[in-house]
């Protein structure tokens, strides 16, 4: 019968497709050798940024790895985050930056005198090898705005751990931070529901 | 002091650009005024769709929501989301399809029978308002390689509930879904360690 054979057929593409794919990801995982820690950079304007940071966290801590996580903006809708992970004391450091979004406070010096005291938390954990994986949640807001510096940045994470894993979210990486990374992600926006009028709800990154 | 005098222009000069920017953020909250579900697509090539789909639901919960997963293409990789979250057996009901990477079954009738099984378990909690967030993770793979038809997915996020809120994943989302969608987002390589021969390693998405 036709159809049978049809059937047939098409099942037998795809086995050989599937067997070409096969083919390129193993050769792919046999060339990736190297085993060490890695820095992450998630950044662009697109929604999902610091959430693929606390993704991140959840999977490191299902494979009974230990984190830390330093919120450098607080905003009011980040809280929900903070309630989670705060269940985990015994695995997972949490610091969040004492202030709220800049465009709140008004007040250069005293967001500097917030980020400092963010960032040198941040900075006792990537020189400290018992974190298995460091969440810098919006550090790029703090680069760009010159709150944290660039450089002292940099020289922490050449000299963390070897097998310590970072993950930096936030709009405008620094391209010294992306040259410095392992793997970057730019997440752009397609649509979001805001555009078209739709609240900020709890529980939810529109 | 000309120092002073510079310190103290600096600070108005951020101080009134905060204010044009904290007037702008106010009109667009002020705008947004409709309070439903939303669906959010993430797509692309990028690293960074599923954990940004588990960090949303670490963060529902954190709210004190109630979450439903459905992963349509278990790999070896994503196990720790799996163990971490199945921690929370009250607050989120968690699915996996019971096969590997479409490359590694190379079968494809038995895919289909897979992933209609995980179909239909993702159309029970779209149909329940129960679940106040739903997450399909990797639904757009099994959309693409047409397991499940993307018309009883457009039905079924049609129907649901009006508060749920729905958390796509997957490369390669079609065009109708993003129709759909509230929100979408493009996650695009912009390196990759894997590129450098990193190899994937425990509780890290490289």
């Amino acid at each position: 019968m036709s159809g049978e054979n049809d059937a047939a057929a098409l099942a037998q593409r795809h086995r050989e497709r599937m067997q070409r794919k096969k083919a390129v990801v193993d050769a792919g995982i046999a060339r990736a050798t190297v085993e060490r820690g890695v820095v992450v950079v998630t950044t662009g304007n697109g929604k999902g940024k610091s959430s693929s940071g606390f993704g991140m966290v959840a999977r490191a801590l299902g494979h009974g790895l230990r984190a830390g996580v330093v919120q450098f903006i607080k905003g009011s809708f980040a809280t929900g985050e903070e309630a989670f992970f705060r269940r985990f004391a015994d695995e997972v450091s949490y610091h969040v930056m004492g202030e709220g979004f800049t465009w709140e406070t008004q007040d250069r010096e005293r967001d500097i005198r917030a980020a400092s005291a963010a960032w040198d938390i941040a900075a006792a954990m990537l020189a400290d090898a018992d974190f298995d994986l460091v969440l810098l949640d919006e550090l790029n807001i703090a680069l760009k705005y010159q709150y944290v510096e660039l450089d002292k940045v940099l020289a922490a994470l050449a000299a963390r751990p070897p097998r310590q894993h970072v993950v930096i979210t936030g709009r405008a990486a620094p391209q010294a931070l992306i040259d410095a990374a392992d793997t970057v992600t730019e997440m752009a926006v397609v649509k979001h529901a805001y555009q078209a009028g739709i609240k900020a709800q709890k529980g939810i990154e529109l």
